[in-house]
């Protein structure tokens, strides 16, 4: 397991007309974290799509326990929790300023060969960075 | 169970750059079918906050079978599968132009009172719409 | 000149904590509708890029006159004005269910080769479509 | 004049399938760069809703000079250039990492009274922490 502690800052165009963060941006201030655990591991999210792998999400599960406001400064502890066979599982807590849970998820991903759009192995490059980790290496790609 | 066919149509702005539907464009699909479900019952969502309530989501497992893409004209089913105490529970089938299902959900909502932004039974003139549909009317409030 | 008609239906996540629907969703609006255009026209956008032709905005210019509101159906009058050069010129007025005016805008947009990424003459494909409609053909590429 | 110097990291979701930032989201960029204008001037935007005022945009002239890339750190120069009336004036430039400007943009925005929701002065709270920054007080409210 990896874990990765991010902020993100509500923005107006966040809200809707209840007030409260508007449940799809939920999702984005996850796929933002996401990329940032892998930047701080050396994987720029960038890269892995040059070198021809992309992680579109194949599962989403989000629990909406508090509602999010607008300029709240958000923290999110993000969590590679698992790679197996082509997929690779995250799991978030999102807590507001007041360190009250407002959401918890988890979300899966798919390695994905660019050029065959199949999904594959999670590429050596990726295993590499997260050697001696606690993933298991358990099959990868070149 | 009330079931509902609706279409949408997706625009350039829900494409990202892997040239597919970005994950968080389902989560707003499936907002805007569930309140095209509820104007068909003759229950508008506006009405809906003008009366006092308001529908926040509580959880929301998505899953992503097959990528959609710009222009494509998706069929949504909506199931409102059940209310049971505060929460209304939803079910979802998304397919694209091929018939090929490409994304299924299930999303849970709880009503709120707007004044005390507290969970609150469902709202009587919601029961009304719906009686005689085979959601069993466990309880209410005026 | 070539005008045409569209109708959008406002969504609960183009609002705004204000009960507003948020600025940067009339970007969106017009987007659609000059696609709708397009499309009417016989030349989908879709289609446009397939051929190896992108057209990004390369300036939008709104006024906001009236504010637009959750679940109207708004109604679209967009005037492709002018294709001069690499540049082609949309005109657009926004109308609320009452029939006010609420927005209006000029949006540019540049033909651009998808493979050299560099601005380029109207595709004569286009030309075609939109021969005797009143657009003089000053010039394009094949 | 008063200037201000932010950044923006471009988001996977801000991309479209251009591989560009779509155009919309600078439109977002530009509001949270003029609300952490006012943050820094000690008039958080929540404080002003707070105190009963809204400040809607009237009018916004964006020109798009180069794309904008996932994951590309972007700097905001907003510029609270005037208020005038019941209106206030702000203009952005916008730089890539390699300090290319990719975009410029004017941007007006109506005080509002929340109760009336009609246009009326820049409130004193406001006058007070822009004075003597240039911006001449023509009027207020209270």
């Amino acid at each position: 397991m990896i874990t990765y502690i991010s902020t993100i800052k509500v923005t107006y165009s966040d809200t809707d007309q209840m007030g409260y963060v508007h449940h799809n941006n939920y999702v984005k201030y996850y796929e933002t974290a996401r990329w940032e655990l892998f930047e701080q591991l050396g994987i720029p999210y960038k890269a892995v799509e040059e070198k021809g792998f992309m992680l579109p999400v194949t599962r989403m599960d989000l629990k909406f326990i508090k509602p999010a406001y607008y300029d709240e400064l958000l923290t999110i502890e993000t969590t590679l929790h698992k790679i197996s066979g082509a997929k690779i599982f995250f799991r978030y807590k999102l807590f507001n300023e007041a360190g009250t849970l407002v959401n918890k998820a988890e979300v899966t991903l798919a390695f994905i060969n660019s050029a065959t759009r199949q999904p594959c192995l999670a590429p050596e490059f990726i295993w590499q960075k997260i050697h001696g980790k606690g993933l298991e290496n358990k099959a990868s790609v070149n």
